[in-house]
């Protein structure tokens, strides 16, 4: 069987990459999620296996050291990472492995593995992400600045992305993802099996 | 206003590559079909500017010296090529170039337009592919066999394409081309101009 591709789906804050991810899905069930793994307590809502792989620090710790980890950062103390196995899994299913992951670690995903097919989302408009963030009502003014900020360093990397969607229109931008997934199959890099099948 | 890009579609005879990109123009208006331009005579039905640009010789050559001819071959004593102004009308209006052109062709446009992207059709496998020629019941077994010989000769040259599609159900080999098409617009390579906007 066909092994699966991996994937990488990064955005700032605001640029709908949870409902884009959710929607693309529920739409295909050639792709899956590779759930991260974070050393950091469940909220409210949050299940373990779905969210996060909820992990104690000596847990990451282990798998670290045991190499079971792709790529991890610290953030606020805690760990943020991806297991091997959330990805191997998926790929040995003949699906692709969507990792949600921020800029560092797609850069150091796209090191490891030079074939992952990088997917940068981007708000329409600077104003558009601002305006997002405020119509939340959740958010303090200073936070709402701090986050157009992170977003600013954030889209510096999205340069270093092999795809760039903007999320003007979610049904839109589903599509693009939706394209991207599907194109990529198809590429010649990706298919040296079936070209051997032509000799 | 976004130009389009360049798109070279080839395949065997019998691939189903004129049926695909039919379909593929039915379903889309930000691709159009750059017309061939030939100096063989019309055969029943061909209308010019639509199958091909009917050329006189001289007409061609005189092209060829102005350079206003992208591509071309020689083949049965005839001229077959790609006018720069059929490209060029499409890329104006945004839309994208599609070049339905045989492989040596195909590899002359990627030399002078590596951004191009190439397209390969191939059968399900040799076995369908002769089928699908005997099924036609136009062909005489000595022509099969040449036809045969001849997707062997031109699938050498897929290993140089950037994606493979396989024609096995006509309606998936349609959505992936639109796929190809609509990823292909979203590659970062291809939107220098969008990143600035968030400069």
């Amino acid at each position: 069987m066909r092994k699966g591709s991996l994937f990488v789906v990064s955005a700032p804050a605001g640029c709908g990459k949870d409902t884009i991810l959710n929607e693309l899905f529920k739409r295909t069930d050639k792709a899956g999620y590779a759930v991260s793994a974070t050393t950091r307590a469940p909220r409210e809502g949050e299940v373990n296996g779905v969210h996060y792989h909820f992990l104690t620090r000596e847990e990451f710790e282990r798998k670290i050291a045991k190499k079971e980890v792709l790529e991890y950062t610290e953030y606020c103390g805690n760990y943020y990472g991806t297991l091997s196995k959330s990805v191997n899994d998926l790929l040995e299913q003949g699906k692709d492995a969507v990792l949600k992951i921020e800029v560092e670690g797609a850069m150091n995903i796209k090191k490891a593995f030079p074939k992952a097919c990088l997917v940068f989302i981007l708000p329409p408009s600077w104003e558009v992400l601002e305006k997002r963030l405020r119509d939340r009502g959740t958010e303090t003014e200073d936070k709402i600045v701090e986050r157009t900020n992170q977003a600013r360093r954030e889209v510096e990397f999205a340069a270093n992305y092999d795809y760039l969607i903007v999320n003007d229109d979610l049904s839109e931008a589903v599509d693009d993802l939706l394209a991207v997934f599907r194109a990529e199959r198809l590429r010649r890099v990706r298919n040296d099996e079936l070209l051997k099948r032509f000799k």
